[in-house]
Protein backbone atom coordinates (compact mmCIF):
# COMPACT_ATOMS: atom_id res chain seq x y z
CA UNK A 1 0.00 0.00 0.00
CA UNK A 2 1.74 2.81 -0.78
CA UNK A 3 2.03 5.80 1.59
CA UNK A 4 0.60 8.95 1.32
CA UNK A 5 2.48 12.13 1.79
CA UNK A 6 1.28 14.24 4.53
CA UNK A 7 -0.51 17.88 3.46
CA UNK A 8 2.25 20.54 2.74
CA UNK A 9 3.51 21.40 5.80
CA UNK A 10 3.87 25.23 4.87
CA UNK A 11 0.00 25.05 4.49
CA UNK A 12 -0.47 22.46 8.18
CA UNK A 13 1.60 25.33 9.70
CA UNK A 14 -1.11 28.33 8.63
CA UNK A 15 -4.45 26.12 9.78
CA UNK A 16 -5.81 26.68 13.31
CA UNK A 17 -7.59 23.95 14.21
CA UNK A 18 -11.01 23.01 16.17
CA UNK A 19 -10.52 20.49 19.32
CA UNK A 20 -11.42 18.12 16.85
CA UNK A 21 -8.63 19.11 14.70
CA UNK A 22 -11.15 20.13 11.99
CA UNK A 23 -11.64 23.32 9.61
CA UNK A 24 -14.74 24.52 8.39
CA UNK A 25 -15.05 24.28 4.38
CA UNK A 26 -17.13 26.58 3.06
CA UNK A 27 -18.33 25.16 -0.91
CA UNK A 28 -19.37 27.88 -3.44
CA UNK A 29 -20.32 27.56 -7.06
CA UNK A 30 -17.92 28.74 -9.19
CA UNK A 31 -19.96 30.56 -11.62
CA UNK A 32 -23.21 31.62 -10.06
CA UNK A 33 -21.45 32.54 -6.65
CA UNK A 34 -24.22 30.10 -4.86
CA UNK A 35 -22.98 28.67 -1.55
CA UNK A 36 -23.69 25.19 -1.60
CA UNK A 37 -22.97 24.14 1.52
CA UNK A 38 -20.54 23.90 4.62
CA UNK A 39 -18.73 20.85 5.43
CA UNK A 40 -15.51 19.98 8.04
CA UNK A 41 -11.75 19.19 6.75
CA UNK A 42 -9.29 17.57 8.33
CA UNK A 43 -5.43 17.81 7.08
CA UNK A 44 -5.84 15.00 5.20
CA UNK A 45 -8.76 15.54 3.68
CA UNK A 46 -7.81 18.86 2.55
CA UNK A 47 -4.45 16.94 1.18
CA UNK A 48 -7.22 14.97 -1.04
CA UNK A 49 -8.95 17.75 -1.40
CA UNK A 50 -6.19 19.94 -3.29
CA UNK A 51 -4.37 16.76 -5.69
CA UNK A 52 -7.75 14.85 -6.69
CA UNK A 53 -9.32 17.03 -8.24
CA UNK A 54 -12.54 16.51 -6.11
CA UNK A 55 -13.92 17.42 -2.49
CA UNK A 56 -13.55 15.17 0.43
CA UNK A 57 -14.82 15.78 4.16
CA UNK A 58 -14.56 14.34 7.22
CA UNK A 59 -17.97 13.43 8.48
CA UNK A 60 -18.40 14.59 12.24
CA UNK A 61 -21.47 12.21 12.13
CA UNK A 62 -19.51 9.35 10.75
CA UNK A 63 -16.10 9.72 11.79
CA UNK A 64 -15.05 8.71 8.33
CA UNK A 65 -13.67 10.29 5.42
CA UNK A 66 -16.50 11.37 2.72
CA UNK A 67 -15.69 11.85 -0.79
CA UNK A 68 -18.46 14.56 -2.00
CA UNK A 69 -20.38 12.15 -4.80
CA UNK A 70 -19.21 8.72 -4.27
CA UNK A 71 -22.47 7.61 -3.42
CA UNK A 72 -25.21 10.29 -4.87
CA UNK A 73 -22.91 11.06 -8.06
CA UNK A 74 -23.94 14.57 -6.61
CA UNK A 75 -20.07 15.03 -7.16
CA UNK A 76 -17.90 18.74 -6.39
CA UNK A 77 -15.48 18.94 -8.78
CA UNK A 78 -12.63 21.65 -7.48
CA UNK A 79 -11.99 24.73 -9.44
CA UNK A 80 -9.69 26.50 -6.21
CA UNK A 81 -9.22 26.30 -2.65
CA UNK A 82 -8.15 29.35 -0.19
CA UNK A 83 -7.66 29.71 3.25
CA UNK A 84 -9.38 33.03 5.22
CA UNK A 85 -6.56 35.23 7.15
CA UNK A 86 -7.03 33.77 10.58
CA UNK A 87 -6.50 29.93 9.64
CA UNK A 88 -9.52 28.35 10.55
CA UNK A 89 -12.11 28.39 7.34
CA UNK A 90 -11.61 27.26 3.80
CA UNK A 91 -13.26 28.49 0.82
CA UNK A 92 -14.23 25.81 -2.13
CA UNK A 93 -14.87 27.09 -5.02
CA UNK A 94 -16.42 23.76 -7.23
CA UNK A 95 -18.27 22.93 -10.00
CA UNK A 96 -21.24 21.25 -8.45
CA UNK A 97 -23.14 18.07 -9.53
CA UNK A 98 -26.74 18.08 -9.43
CA UNK A 99 -28.04 18.83 -5.67
CA UNK A 100 -25.37 19.78 -2.66
CA UNK A 101 -27.99 18.92 -0.27
CA UNK A 102 -28.84 15.29 0.38
CA UNK A 103 -32.38 16.42 0.75
CA UNK A 104 -32.01 17.31 -3.00
CA UNK A 105 -32.00 20.47 -2.78
CA UNK A 106 -29.41 22.21 -4.83
CA UNK A 107 -27.95 24.21 -1.52
CA UNK A 108 -28.34 23.17 2.28
CA UNK A 109 -29.67 26.68 2.80
CA UNK A 110 -32.66 26.71 0.35
CA UNK A 111 -35.33 25.48 3.09
CA UNK A 112 -33.73 27.22 6.08
CA UNK A 113 -34.99 31.10 6.07
CA UNK A 114 -35.07 32.59 9.15
CA UNK A 115 -37.08 35.29 8.86
CA UNK A 116 -34.75 37.73 9.75
CA UNK A 117 -35.46 41.78 10.03
CA UNK A 118 -32.97 43.36 7.12
CA UNK A 119 -31.17 46.56 8.07
CA UNK A 120 -29.91 49.39 5.36
CA UNK A 121 -27.65 52.28 5.32
CA UNK A 122 -29.77 55.24 4.45
CA UNK A 123 -27.55 58.78 3.73
CA UNK A 124 -25.39 59.22 6.74
CA UNK A 125 -27.77 57.67 9.37
CA UNK A 126 -28.97 53.87 9.93
CA UNK A 127 -32.48 52.22 9.77
CA UNK A 128 -33.83 49.31 10.33
CA UNK A 129 -36.39 47.88 8.29
CA UNK A 130 -38.53 45.09 6.79
CA UNK A 131 -41.17 42.62 8.80
CA UNK A 132 -39.32 41.04 11.83
CA UNK B 1 -31.36 47.32 32.68
CA UNK B 2 -34.07 45.67 29.92
CA UNK B 3 -34.00 42.04 29.57
CA UNK B 4 -33.80 40.49 26.23
CA UNK B 5 -36.11 37.48 25.06
CA UNK B 6 -34.13 34.67 24.28
CA UNK B 7 -33.81 33.17 21.12
CA UNK B 8 -37.25 32.07 19.20
CA UNK B 9 -36.83 28.65 20.96
CA UNK B 10 -38.25 27.13 17.50
CA UNK B 11 -34.82 28.47 16.24
CA UNK B 12 -33.10 27.21 18.76
CA UNK B 13 -34.03 23.70 18.84
CA UNK B 14 -32.83 23.34 15.32
CA UNK B 15 -29.15 24.64 15.72
CA UNK B 16 -26.33 21.76 16.03
CA UNK B 17 -24.21 24.04 18.48
CA UNK B 18 -20.46 22.60 18.73
CA UNK B 19 -19.23 21.92 22.23
CA UNK B 20 -18.56 25.94 22.83
CA UNK B 21 -21.97 26.24 21.91
CA UNK B 22 -21.12 27.52 18.71
CA UNK B 23 -22.65 27.23 14.55
CA UNK B 24 -20.34 28.36 12.23
CA UNK B 25 -21.99 31.55 10.26
CA UNK B 26 -20.46 32.54 6.84
CA UNK B 27 -20.96 35.79 5.20
CA UNK B 28 -21.82 36.75 1.63
CA UNK B 29 -22.44 39.72 -0.36
CA UNK B 30 -25.90 39.46 -1.33
CA UNK B 31 -25.30 41.20 -4.86
CA UNK B 32 -21.81 39.72 -5.97
CA UNK B 33 -22.05 36.53 -4.21
CA UNK B 34 -18.55 36.95 -2.78
CA UNK B 35 -18.19 35.35 0.54
CA UNK B 36 -16.95 37.61 2.68
CA UNK B 37 -15.86 35.68 5.69
CA UNK B 38 -16.65 33.07 8.08
CA UNK B 39 -17.61 33.93 11.96
CA UNK B 40 -19.03 32.11 14.75
CA UNK B 41 -22.65 32.66 16.72
CA UNK B 42 -24.21 31.68 19.87
CA UNK B 43 -27.68 32.09 20.34
CA UNK B 44 -27.43 35.40 21.84
CA UNK B 45 -25.29 36.61 18.58
CA UNK B 46 -28.08 34.97 16.60
CA UNK B 47 -31.01 36.41 17.85
CA UNK B 48 -29.24 39.72 17.91
CA UNK B 49 -28.63 39.34 13.86
CA UNK B 50 -31.99 38.57 13.34
CA UNK B 51 -33.73 41.23 15.00
CA UNK B 52 -31.14 44.52 14.25
CA UNK B 53 -30.36 44.62 10.83
CA UNK B 54 -26.46 44.05 11.75
CA UNK B 55 -24.29 41.21 12.42
CA UNK B 56 -22.88 40.05 15.76
CA UNK B 57 -20.47 37.56 16.18
CA UNK B 58 -19.07 35.62 19.40
CA UNK B 59 -15.78 36.26 18.99
CA UNK B 60 -13.70 33.15 19.83
CA UNK B 61 -10.37 34.55 20.29
CA UNK B 62 -11.81 37.70 23.06
CA UNK B 63 -14.74 35.77 24.45
CA UNK B 64 -17.55 38.37 23.65
CA UNK B 65 -20.01 39.64 21.57
CA UNK B 66 -18.61 41.51 18.30
CA UNK B 67 -20.63 44.06 16.41
CA UNK B 68 -19.64 44.16 12.94
CA UNK B 69 -18.33 47.66 12.43
CA UNK B 70 -18.31 49.13 15.37
CA UNK B 71 -15.12 49.61 15.92
CA UNK B 72 -14.38 49.62 12.14
CA UNK B 73 -17.30 50.95 10.44
CA UNK B 74 -17.09 48.29 8.14
CA UNK B 75 -20.80 47.41 9.26
CA UNK B 76 -22.22 44.18 7.92
CA UNK B 77 -26.62 45.14 7.01
CA UNK B 78 -28.95 42.27 7.02
CA UNK B 79 -30.43 41.05 4.20
CA UNK B 80 -31.30 37.44 5.17
CA UNK B 81 -30.04 34.78 7.36
CA UNK B 82 -30.86 30.94 6.42
CA UNK B 83 -30.08 27.49 8.59
CA UNK B 84 -28.72 24.96 6.88
CA UNK B 85 -30.22 21.01 6.52
CA UNK B 86 -27.95 19.71 9.65
CA UNK B 87 -28.58 23.08 11.86
CA UNK B 88 -24.88 23.97 11.94
CA UNK B 89 -23.76 26.43 9.79
CA UNK B 90 -26.08 29.74 8.99
CA UNK B 91 -25.79 31.70 5.51
CA UNK B 92 -26.17 35.41 6.38
CA UNK B 93 -26.55 37.42 3.55
CA UNK B 94 -25.46 40.92 3.87
CA UNK B 95 -24.20 44.33 1.85
CA UNK B 96 -21.22 44.56 3.44
CA UNK B 97 -19.46 48.31 4.12
CA UNK B 98 -16.30 48.38 2.76
CA UNK B 99 -13.84 45.97 3.82
CA UNK B 100 -14.92 42.30 5.49
CA UNK B 101 -11.01 41.56 6.01
CA UNK B 102 -9.23 43.31 9.26
CA UNK B 103 -6.44 43.25 7.00
CA UNK B 104 -7.91 45.73 4.53
CA UNK B 105 -9.02 42.87 1.81
CA UNK B 106 -12.24 42.71 0.59
CA UNK B 107 -12.94 39.36 1.91
CA UNK B 108 -10.84 37.18 4.21
CA UNK B 109 -10.12 34.62 1.45
CA UNK B 110 -8.32 37.09 -1.15
CA UNK B 111 -5.14 36.76 -0.01
CA UNK B 112 -4.53 32.74 0.93
CA UNK B 113 -5.14 30.39 -2.74
CA UNK B 114 -3.65 27.32 -2.15
CA UNK B 115 -2.47 26.14 -5.79
CA UNK B 116 -5.37 23.04 -5.41
CA UNK B 117 -5.22 21.27 -8.90
CA UNK B 118 -8.31 21.62 -10.62
CA UNK B 119 -10.72 18.90 -11.69
CA UNK B 120 -13.69 18.66 -14.88
CA UNK B 121 -16.17 16.05 -15.97
CA UNK B 122 -15.23 15.43 -19.20
CA UNK B 123 -18.07 13.79 -20.92
CA UNK B 124 -19.14 10.46 -19.39
CA UNK B 125 -15.24 10.16 -18.23
CA UNK B 126 -13.55 12.07 -15.47
CA UNK B 127 -10.21 13.72 -15.38
CA UNK B 128 -7.63 15.81 -13.37
CA UNK B 129 -5.83 18.53 -14.88
CA UNK B 130 -4.67 21.89 -14.04
CA UNK B 131 -1.01 23.22 -12.37
CA UNK B 132 -0.47 21.11 -9.07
Amino acid sequence: MAVMPPLDPAIAARLKRDDSGLVAAVVQQHDTGEVLMLGWMDDEALRRTLVEGRVTFWSRSRQEYWRKGDTSGHVQWVRSVALDCDGDALLVRVDQVGAACHTGDRTCFDAGDLGATAGEQVGHDTQQGGAA
